[in-house]
């Protein structure tokens, strides 16, 4: 059954392919202040869009020192909840240019695909979900209120987001958020992405002396930084990938059969996996590869150096190495928690001689998880659901999103994302493409959950709010 | 009871101070070619003080593309031995120059030392050799048969030795070198240096996964290189630092009662030690520091790095890492067999899908021992006994020698260190000095050195020479 407004979406299929193409033809790099024309340009785009649909105050929110963002809202729908919609009209840059097929900027369709930078991130389901909005609005009236927020430093680690929605705080509140950024999980299966993995971060310098030493002179009775910190590193994992610092494991949430059901419908083939990068199989062996890679933690060292790295040999004992290290957090874990057991566990491994200094870096948060009744989650399903006829999957994304969070921090509210690009399409890489088929799907789905959510009050999100200062 | 020859010697050594300050004035750094004026100037004062002593041909060996040596010769003393009498004089940089007290070449005395780069390393005990055969000279004849070869590349990792030598071999054949280069062992005894630990020299790369891995996509599920190579460098040693890799400690020659006896009459004050650089207590608790520090071999990690070194973080399972490592060796070993020990160990401690790359480094050699009986030990026994009043203590050096090697291995003929610096006087450092009082006692030692070796005959010598292709 399609009602009249996502009928009018798919008649009018035809022209949002085409405004589409013509906001992925703005060369919206948010990295490169080269491009400074194509963030404007893809502004201005936007902007003209959003007011000709019917929103009002359609405006940059400048974000000092960075790309501003694009806000607009429409608030005729009093007593309904009111829905931040998140996405970014900023790109990754096009290098490398050489390996297009055709110009990044001069979008194309071939076999059933767009190409071009930033088709599938984010600029499609940008598209959908305005011209969702714009849809209601020309059928008369849209079922909830929206607060449409697009950034433009997604790709550059949103460095704005925190000072502009502190600028912003009162026009941003919202009961929740809708994103139109993310992917969906499969291209088999639809899917719900019910949350992500946490983050926490640190950077260690283990010294075992005042200065590098002679290993003629000292070899054999000085301690050598790198065995060390080599000694240090391996005692994180056992041969299989298992976790062995205490403590760390505690808070994590033991699989639900939910989970465990979800995790097992999503499963790649595991040779297919690995064969994608050329590795081999490996992790903790008590979990599926696919619930290894969403819904247990880590612990990684990103980088590790010391000593002589130079040309040739250099008969050095190193007195200094270095280590970053990130660890992917599960739902129940606290970031500073996690941390704090990887600390203890080192710092009881080293011996007399060796001292360690820990450094927080930033970019902490704990897990996204959207709560089994949450709204945006019962009405996802309902409407996922109905086009495609079977039950949603639930898929927790093993990356993390600090916008998710950082939504959660500011404004208290929660994030569902609701986007339509594939996991295959090659997104931050040369030839990036969105599957036209998409669109169809899209247009549908984010017709239909405005209309599901414009049966919703605004309270029925309160107990799902966090206060915040 | 002093000779002739050594009381003219002790006579003259207010002259022989002088010549050595003129030579320390000589700024020979071999490292930067805007020191090629005072390396001219040190071969031409060589030279000229060779000549005038008696020496014959008397030149430069040309070393193409580096620093000529300086080579001088007297043969008039048929069916004794010939001794190589090596050296060398260039100097290590003088920087960092503000942290000299008096300027590095201008050498200056205070309180009973020569101050300036290189007298201590080595000018001291070079101007010493020659002013010693100059002596016998200046009486009439010299007890042996002398070719003096002092090259001007020693602090550069002396890269024209073998070809200087495979160009001049007929030239150069001796029955052993006198080696003017080195330090004593210890300020309180005296001791003979009987060898040093030899060297062998590996690079190793790691891999495993085509490319870095994103750690939100894989984390959890692919091996890090990191990781794998830290449970690599972990298996080489224990916890107190005992080395576990198997058949490497096989052919280390066991310790004798002398070796021990000897170790412990220059058994350094532990505390002391590790005070000297902030370290701790640390080593194979079967061996005693000394013991660990010149008898025993060691494997080190002399660089290690892979992933992610800039500013904050980055999230990156990386597939590759990279480890320098050398060992210093023991009698007995055997670089290329103690280099297959360790590949063999790490080999067989990598985990499916995980490649392990080896590159062997120039400069493996094998440690070098001069034999209980070898003439030089003998005679040099003999004179620093009657000198000091005691038997002197054999030392052998932590550290590697090439030359010693490169004399072996190209000439075929072992090497004795018969230097007179002490091991605190701060060479390659600001401030490098030479103690006064060490003049005196070298003069002494080299001229009954050239005394005693001249009782001998060159056959006496033949047992411990080795035919070389």
């Amino acid at each position: 059954m399609t009602d009249r407004v996502t009928q009018s979406l798919l008649d009018d299929k035809a022209r949002i392919l085409e405004r589409l193409m013509e906001l992925v033809r703005q060369p919206s790099v948010s990295a490169d202040p080269a491009f400074a024309e194509g963030m404007a340009g893809a502004r201005a785009l936007l902007m003209r869009r959003l007011h000709e649909a019917g929103l009002q105050a359609v405006q940059e929110l400048e974000a000092p020192g960075g790309h501003a963002a694009v806000y607009a809202e429409w608030l005729g729908a009093p007593g309904r909840p009111t829905l931040l919609i998140y996405g970014h009209y900023d790109v990754q840059p096009p290098d490398p240019l050489a390996a297009w097929h055709s110009p990044p900027f001069a979008p194309e369709i071939r076999d059933g695909r767009l190409y071009g930078r930033g088709a599938s991130d984010t600029k499609a389901t940008v598209t959908i979900a305005i011209e969702a909005i714009a849809a209601c609005l020309a059928a008369g009236v849209c079922p909830v209120n929206v607060k449409l927020f697009l950034e433009g430093e997604e790709e550059v680690g949103s460095p704005s987001l925190r000072p502009l929605i502190a600028a912003n705080r009162e026009r941003l509140q919202a009961d929740a958020v809708l994103s139109a950024d993310g992917s969906r999980a499969s291209v088999r299966l639809p899917t719900i992405s019910t949350g992500t993995r946490g983050m926490a971060k640190m950077e260690m310098r283990l010294s075992t002396a005042r200065k590098d030493l002679h290993s003629g002179r000292y070899g054999g009775a000085a301690r050598n930084a790198l065995h060390e910190m080599a000694r240090l590193v391996a005692s994180l994992h056992d041969d299989e990938g298992r976790i062995l610092v205490p403590g760390f494991l505690d808070d994590v949430r033991p699989l639900s059969e939910r989970d465990r059901a979800d995790a097992a419908e999503l499963a790649a083939d595991d040779a297919d996996f690995y064969e994608g990068f050329g590795g081999s199989p490996y992790g903790d062996p008590d979990f599926t590869l696919r619930e290894r890679l969403t819904l247990r933690p880590t612990i990684e060292v990103n980088g590790l150096w010391g000593g002589y790295q130079g040309a040739g040999s250099k008969t050095v004992i190193p007195c200094e190495a270095q280590a970053k290290i990130t660890m992917r957090l599960a739902p129940g874990q606290d970031p500073a928690r996690a941390a704090g057991a990887v600390k203890a566990h080192l710092l009881a491994r080293c011996p007399a001689g060796v001292s360690l200094d820990f450094q927080a870096l930033q970019g902490q948060s704990a897990a996204s998880t959207l709560e089994d009744e949450h709204p945006l989650l019962v009405a996802a399903e309902k409407v996922m659901g109905e086009i495609f006829g079977r039950r949603p999957v639930r898929a927790r994304g093993g990356g993390t999103l600090p916008i998710t969070s950082v939504f959660k921090e500011t404004l208290g509210i929660d994030t569902l994302r609701f986007a339509f690009g594939m996991p295959d399409e090659d997104v931050h890489a040369p030839n990036e493409f969105f599957r036209l088929s998409s669109l169809e799907e899209g247009l549908r789905a984010w017709s239909m959950m405005l209309a599901e959510l414009g049966r919703l009050k605004s309270e029925d999100f309160a107990p799902f709010r966090r206060a915040v200062g």
